[in-house]
């Protein structure tokens, strides 16, 4: 059952209520704490980036098409469609001899507001580049022209590289294909339900792969965990919670959110992983819950527990700017018997 | 405890749940249907806004200042800051001899997202018209004016303004002043908690006000229900869910919303009253709900029911446009013991 995550309260009452789950693992396979059902089959979303873009390493296809860590990063990343994100999959693209067109995720406003309204004012309308996962997408279309493969139809389940995606998950979740759910993500691709703890484990073994077969599997993850900490910006974008998290983080923290709640944590330095799901999917209980699951690992200093307050405890404003209430995480990890 | 109250799915499985609570009581007290903890402490949020426009009615406000069915609607509305909205509320405002500027909502862009866009490219800001609850504060600007109170203040929980609505709202509630917890809604206003299922009592009487006494109050109400039956389009707007169920049922059913996931029904030929919390206060499974609820008490025809599908089993699309799931409601409504 998932119990109370986070909650939201209006003056001093609450108003509202998160419930949610959390599993803490090793990448030993061992479950460390947990809250909530935190075996739960749970829809993995855009935290399943890294290891949608583990075949695009493990094949070749990176450094046949010279990619670089920014490159790679952004593969990695829900960004914000600012200029800096859609830059460089632009020049991803070209890298691959592909265009704009090309990419099966269809088009949204970008996350950025600011930049989205300058667009409105300029009549550009949003195009597929802005797409949150145009970065994802362009990795794809690299391992699609790699294997020389379809790349019209890269988006399909049973494209080879789908294929490929599936297999990486199977593989570091050390989970058989039955346990696995299939759905449609919102950029067009297979994404995968799995067990929320098989979730952590997977972001344990992003964290510290050292006893990962083969060397190709453990050398495109090394890859990859190196990418998205030199580039934190790639990952979502300015002031926004995954780069500012991993920034904070100065290289202990690899973070990755995805929709519907879920966020994922890899600590490189203790070998564990985290995912969280935040059970009504809303994203405003994610980030507190993330915050606050380092916290009570004793990952933070209070330096920077002070510089990730704005998402750890955000406050409610009214139309005017007063604080009228506020958002808190609302639980306590419990250590928790293996289940391994 | 609250109870699954609408699941969202990806494909076929389950991916976020949303639990929630519901009373339906009747308008001599009597509690017919529940479901979860039907009595649980609830901010009304904008629910509250036909009960804030009662002593603008019974003050005589609304009389003295020539209000207009329509104004009276917007009184009660959410609105998405249409022109269609925005003129009834300047009108009312020159009607009462104030301006833009003595608003104390502050200001958000329109909730229609088209008409936002287009000020956008036209350079034009919101402003505190366009907040949705503009209509609500020109009618307690026109209400401090007949009491000639101070119109800079009338948003403080003491001005005579916010007394009356607390009045008024105790009164049709059964509700002593220590049972209501306080908070400022997002539009500056004092709100209030009170158990959920006295939101649905309220409700019952605004549908069936033949006992209200005195008889001003009784007059007030029927005024107002009036109102927002005549011109749903003021209580949200084009294609909103509010204005387009209130259509839909052609007279037989009073709907209003509320912020964190809050939605009130009345049935005037049955004379019972309808409130629905979404625990997460998530607004996509208030609609699911509210239709549900309304199917599950007989209340819909086959053609109502399908003219209202968008709201009760809205679909999830990728940015493609293609069907990846849906969102459902998933609960019975529970004869219960009356609890007067």
């Amino acid at each position: 059952m998932e119990e109370t995550m986070v909650i939201v309260k209006r003056g001093t009452n609450i108003e509202s209520k998160h419930a949610g789950s959390i599993a803490v693992m090793d990448s030993d396979g061992n479950l460390l704490y947990g809250l909530g059902d935190f075996t739960k089959m749970t829809f993995t979303r855009s935290a399943l980036k890294p290891v949608q873009t583990i075949p695009v390493l493990q094949s070749g296809a990176a450094e046949r098409f010279l990619m670089t860590d920014k490159e790679i990063a952004i593969c990695c990343g829900s960004h914000n469609g600012e200029e800096q994100h859609t830059q460089v999959v632009e020049s991803m693209l070209f890298r691959i001899g592909l265009q704009e067109e090309n990419l099966q995720c269809g088009a949204h406003p970008p996350y950025n507001q600011a930049h989205y309204l300058e667009m409105v004012r300029k009549q550009v309308e949003p195009s597929a580049i802005h797409n949150n996962c145009s970065g994802k997408h362009a990795g794809m279309l690299a391992l699609a022209m790699h294997l020389e493969s379809d790349i019209a139809t890269y988006h399909y389940l049973e494209h080879p590289v789908q294929r490929k995606v599936a297999e990486s998950l199977a593989e570091l979740a050390e989970i058989q294909e039955d346990q696995v759910l299939t759905g449609i993500d919102g950029c067009g691709v297979p994404n995968f339900s799995i067990p929320l703890h098989k979730l952590a484990l997977v972001f344990a073994k992003l964290a510290n792969p050292d006893k990962v077969e083969p060397l190709s599997l453990r050398q495109a993850i090394k890859r990859i965990t190196h990418a998205m900490l030199q580039h934190p910006e790639m990952i979502s974008g300015t002031n926004d919670f995954c780069t500012e998290l991993m920034r904070v983080g100065n290289g202990k923290i690899i973070a990755k959110g995805g929709a519907e709640g879920v966020y994922c944590l890899g600590l490189p330095h203790r070998g564990i992983g985290i995912a969280i799901k935040v059970e009504d999917g809303n994203w405003r209980a994610a980030t507190p819950a993330a915050v606050e699951v380092l916290k009570q690992l004793g990952e933070l200093t209070l330096q920077e527990e002070a510089a990730l307050k704005a998402f750890h405890t955000p406050v409610i404003e009214n139309r005017k700017g007063e604080v009228v209430g506020s958002i808190e995480p609302f639980f306590q990890l419990k250590a928790v018997n293996n289940i391994h």
